[in-house]
Formats: C-alpha cells, sequence, structure tokens
C-alpha cells in the first residue's frame, strides 16, 4: 500500500471509532445530553482528535445520517436488478422489519428525528438525506406497477413511498413502546398490506 | 360552587397551565435541556408551585401521555358504538392522519419515545399506556373482523393493532423528514390498505 493509502485507510479507521462511541453516547444520553468530551472520552481521543475528524455534533449526524443512506440506496438497488422487483420487495420484508425492530438502532433513529424536530440544521441534514431515499423508493416502486401494466403519475407514487416507508419506521417507535412485537406473525401481514399497496388499481 | 369545587377547578387550571408551558418547554429544548427552572418562567409561576403539582419532569411526562390516551380511548369508543364499525373507521382515518402530519404534536411524541428508549420510568409510562392503547384497538379491530365473519386468534389480532398504529406513528417521523407530504392523496392510501388488512382472509 502507498503511504497516501495506508494514511486514508488510518484516517477512516479513525472516523468509524468516532462513529461509533457517537452512535453509544447518543443512544445512552440523547443528542444534547451526549458531549463531545464524552465521545472523545467513549473513542479514547482528545477532543482535538474529534474535531479534526467532525466539526460538531452535527456533523456527526450527518455521517451517521449518510451511512444509513448508502445502505439504503444499496438494497433499492438490489431490489431493482431483480428479475421480479415486486417479488424482491416483498421477499426483503422480514429484513427491513428486523432493521426497524432493532430497539438500539430505533432509539438512534428516533433521537435524530426528535432533534431535527427543534434543530434547523438536523432537519436539513435528515430532509436532504430522505428525498434520496423517496426518489430511490419511487424508482423501486415505479418499476413493480410498470410491470404489472399501471402507469402513475408522480403525485401518487410519492404517496405510495410515504405509506410504504410510515409503515417501516412506525416499526421503530413500536418497538420502543412496545417490545413485545412478534415479528413472525407482523411480517406476513406488512407483506399483505404492501401487496395491497403495490397492486392497487391507479 | 362549593369552596371545595373552586380549589379543584384552580387546581385543574393550574395543572393546564403547566402542561402548556411544559408542552412548549420540551418541544423547543427537549426532555432534557428543558429545565424546571425554564418551565416555571413559561408557566409564570415558581418551581415551587410546579414542584406542588408534578414531583418532577417524569411526572409531567406522564401526565402528557395520560392526556394522549385519554383521547385515543374516546376515539376508539365512538367507533366502536357505530353501526358499521368498520366504515366509521375508514371514516375517521383522515383526522388521525391530520394529527400525526402535525409537526408540533409529532415533535413533541418522538421527543417523547426518544427518552423512553433510554430512560427506564419514561419507557415504563409509555409502555403502560400503550399497553391499554392497543387493548382497546384490538377491540375495535375484532368487532369489524366479527362483523365480517373473521374469528381471529388473539396473535394476530396483538399483529394486526401493530400494523394499523405503525402506519399512523410512522406518519409522525415522515412529516419531521418530509414536510411536503400530500394528505389528499395519502388519504386514500392509508384507507386502502387498512382495509386489505381488516378484509383480509383469517
Amino acid at each position: 500500500m502507498c503511504p497516501e493509502s495506508v494514511e486514508r485507510s488510518r484516517a477512516e479507521v479513525r472516523r468509524a471509532q468516532i462513529l461509533a462511541a457517537a452512535v453509544d453516547c447518543f443512544r445512552q444520553h440523547g443528542f444534547h445530553g451526549a458531549s463531545i468530551a464524552q465521545i472523545s472520552k467513549a473513542a479514547g481521543m482528545s477532543p482535538g482528535h474529534i474535531y479534526h475528524y467532525f466539526e460538531n455534533k452535527e456533523a456527526i449526524i450527518s455521517a451517521i445520517v449518510a451511512g444509513d443512506l448508502e445502505r439504503f440506496l444499496i438494497l433499492t438497488a438490489e431490489i431493482r436488478s431483480a428479475c421480479n422487483v415486486r417479488e424482491a420487495m416483498l421477499a426483503r420484508v422480514g429484513e427491513g422489519i428486523d432493521e426497524c425492530l432493532d430497539q438500539q438502532t430505533a432509539g438512534l433513529k428516533l433521537e435524530i428525528v426528535a432533534e431535527a424536530s427543534r434543530n434547523p440544521h438536523v432537519a436539513e441534514i435528515v430532509r436532504s438525506a430522505d428525498k434520496v431515499c423517496r426518489e430511490s423508493l419511487m424508482l423501486t416502486i415505479r418499476d413493480t406497477r410498470r410491470a404489472a401494466g399501471h402507469e402513475d403519475d408522480d403525485a401518487t407514487l410519492a404517496a405510495m413511498v410515504e405509506v410504504f416507508i410510515s409503515m417501516f419506521e412506525g416499526l421503530q417507535i413500536r418497538t420502543i413502546r412496545n417490545p413485545g412485537i412478534d415479528r413472525s406473525i407482523v411480517i406476513p401481514l406488512f407483506q399483505n398490506a404492501l401487496r395491497a399497496l403495490l397492486d392497487q388499481s391507479p
């Protein structure tokens, strides 16, 4: 490896360490309760080191949101590349449900969106990522609908995207309010509801 | 009015004032960011007065959650008393969507559930209320299903309740992440998805 690559990969490791420490601190103390001092202690680095990689806590949130978005775009691209897009979507419902029901992940996502409801910088980060996420899901749903011979206008597709995401994001709230959800029964009900959404007449 | 009633009604007014002030403070600064000092200033009362009515911030959250639960129980009781429970549910979808899309209300609810994800006292408050809310919705869905000749086991009804609530609670997240949701197109899609949920074969 050339020296520049070694340097870059060391920087990536450091960034990842800081993000993991920040995720822990945000989960435990909330966005406001977690200080750069706490994050630096949890990451085993000086605050100066943290500031070298991230200007402030908003920049850390931005990196967390970007990571989530990247994973979502990979998922939707994989689904769109399947022979039968509709079946590929339905087949991955369980995976999506499991991610939303994970209490640690859900707690962090809720913390970020609660912060977005009162912090314009965090709102901007979250809304920009959400726009990209919606566009990708809209393409995926349009492919599914076209394969079944349905041509929808953009407003209808946008509303389908909202219903689709609401169901999954709602589970992030549900898993905190009711930790006893039986995923094995919820999965087929989600699949039925999504079939109804994807198959309806325009 | 007898003196005891005057005293009681004055206390109720005070409690309502404190709750309204606390709701504003929690929305603006989050649960941790809002102090009893801030709440007392916003309510125009001394901190001692606040503590007379509420032991701590958790007790305020408890009163907010109890108020939400009471409104939900009235709604489900009204729906169950309708001649056609299924149609009454579907007719009130728009009202439920509007409440979830209200950004101020959504921000507060997300703040409470984010706090519940790391604060066992708040988790206990939220989970006890959620249990009562689920039981009431389960009765309502069972009535609808029975009227159509379907008899479901409790696990299936519980999962239906989860899908039902996920869709609505998910909108609380959606309205923060995407403030541009077109409710007029989302409402019929929600109704379709709920029809599919309520009408499916056991």
